[in-house]
């Protein structure tokens, strides 16, 4: 029995359910929506949102400032800006940076007298955040679902999570049409974050049933759309992604993540492979050595066998899928080995990954 | 897709899950305990949360006035209570009806002006409910995680649900021992209710993807535990049960019960059948009914596989599980169909009964 559960957000999801559940929006007088340059203009939730926001008598402030990988000091400015102008919650919009970055300005603007990087102090938070709202327009990270939101810092270099009781959203809007308008490429991408974040999240010894549950959910869903390898994603695909990104954003809030997601940290920080893919390129790596030991083998026979899809296929496709092809000499190796070998989420799954095993994965993949 | 997720109840579980998150109770400086003459002492709650309570510096106010149905107006003389010696939460401890009682008196304990119906009008309950901690020493109605109070009105015949967005406990902890003193009929009376409830629920036009993942779980697990007709309950049993119970609970929070639920109410209220082995009586009827529908016999071959059990097995294995044997004159049959057939459950599957089909049920059930 390992029935634990505890996700404080209210999620709809659905054509139309951002109109359809407006009075979940009526969560103040003030709204800041914070979003990146294009993405909430370009997959239409502006123009929807805005009109449902003023009808309802809430003020609107838009704070577009959001990069990908999210600058504190550009979350400290927004907070900043919604206390200036009495902003009393919080929309974050877009793929995981708006959203993460939503995060962190509803705790800086419930505190304006935070320094930056007191955000990662829960002693210096001392008032409640705003009351945070999701409208996702990518079907991937699955933030909307759990309380992570994963800082810039101002070095510009090294990233770290911010995490709280009250860093959930209040309530996330899943509406597939949001996400109508990105690419063959960016949708594959994000489709297999979501697929690492169940597969990883399901081998955790950390996962309890609510989890499994959610991590299988989900894996199957993905992997019934990208499996196929389609060469357009239709809105039943993109209305599948959207359900099973949640449920695997649920399922890492219980557990975290896997070894995958430092492996690939180095070639998205310093090569520029999209999180997703860097992820996927060592999902192979992934099965082939949880399958050493006794409970990754069992646990994994399942997987396969709920998803459909035998271990071997998936070891080969998802590497495939993640259109990685990059080649480094031994000393580049050595400079991203060195740079992903610190980090925690290497004990949590059934195999842990000694550092001689992340060099022997590198060189296997990319050694010139 | 359907995705949706409402869940603001944190579900703990395990044993001594009380001890190991007693943090989670510091919800106040001062705890109304609601619960039965006998069970919260028998089931060895109170010996467990009592210390851990005052060792927190909180007051405890004990009301064990909780009888099965529990009546409205013991609910208004509980609120009186606490709002009187300033209690600031509300723990409910016992099987359906005192955590139901709990949610009532904490509303009537921050609505103190409130008259007793003012209950049932969402306008009266101004200020929102104090907050409420379950309990449960069963493993059966789940009400620990849903919003739902069924109240007996102060005509003591008919009762009346009471449900609120602040109704749900903010925290149940889920402790298997605490239904270790349960005699064999009462386990397999009470399982036979959360049967019911995920049975109910799965089938439901209004269920969502989590609604039925929790109760597709609920029932497998049950069914693996009752199927075997165990002479006795054991810790692992019981283990199960609890979070099955408690999922199903879920799964009704998103889709109310279907008609097994009227069905046995006449049998539960003028022949004091329990509950769950009142709905377990008509869970056949309600399998066979439902096959006729292109939905129910598509959702139900997938219910019968993923619990491992086939459909005749099941219509046979419930009602004989129920242990009820009953027999009526046409007469007491027309007494009993008139006092059930204006539930609005019936509309709540593929199949909806007629007022014939429930006299043909009853007549084929008890017939004399």
């Amino acid at each position: 029995m390992n029935f634990q559960l505890y996700i404080p957000t209210r999620i709809v999801s659905g054509d139309n359910c951002l109109q359809k559940h407006a009075e979940l929006l009526r969560l103040g007088r003030h709204a800041l929506l914070v979003t990146g340059k294009t993405s909430a203009r370009r997959s239409g939730v502006l123009d929807d949102l805005i009109p449902i926001l003023t009808g309802a008598g809430i003020y609107v402030t838009v704070f577009d400032q959001i990069t990908e990988n999210p600058l504190l000091e550009t979350c400290y400015a927004g907070g900043q800006l919604a206390a200036r102008c009495g902003a009393d919650f919080v929309i974050g919009i877009g793929g995981g940076s708006p959203i993460d970055a939503a995060k962190a300005i509803a705790s800086f603007a419930a505190n304006p007298q935070m320094q930056m990087l007191d955000l990662f102090e829960a002693e210096k938070r001392v008032r409640p955040s705003l009351p945070i709202v999701a409208i996702p327009t990518t079907a991937g990270t699955g933030t909307e679902a759990n309380p992570y939101s994963i800082m810039t810092l101002p070095d510009h270099e090294r990233k770290k999570t911010y995490s709280a009781s009250d860093s959930w959203a209040r309530v996330a809007f899943l509406d597939p049409k949001y996400t109508a308008t990105l690419s063959v490429a960016y949708t594959l991408s994000t489709a297999l974050d979501a697929f690492a974040h169940a597969l990883e999240s399901y081998l955790s010894p950390k996962s309890t049933d609510l989890s499994e549950m959610m991590a299988l959910y989900a894996a199957r869903k993905i992997w019934r759309v990208i499996g196929d390898e389609p060469a357009v994603y239709d809105m039943d695909m993109r209305r599948e992604l959207m359900a099973a990104a949640c449920a695997a954003g649920i399922a890492i809030s219980v557990t975290g993540t896997g070894f995958p997601h430092p492996l690939g940290y180095s070639i998205t920080m310093l090569d520029g492979v999209p999180h997703g893919a860097a992820c996927a390129l060592f999902d192979g790596d992934y099965l082939e050595y949880n399958e050493r030991t006794d409970i990754g083998r069992e646990k994994l026979a399942h997987f396969y066998n709920y998803i459909g899809a035998d271990g071997e296929t998936l070891k080969k496709a998802l590497p495939r899928l993640s259109g990685v092809k990059l080649s480094f000499t031994e000393e580049e190796i050595d400079r991203r080995v060195r740079l992903i070998s610190g980090a925690k989420n290497y004990v949590n799954s059934p195999y842990v990954l000694s550092v001689e095993e992340m060099y022997e994965i590198y060189r296997k993949h990319f050694l010139k």
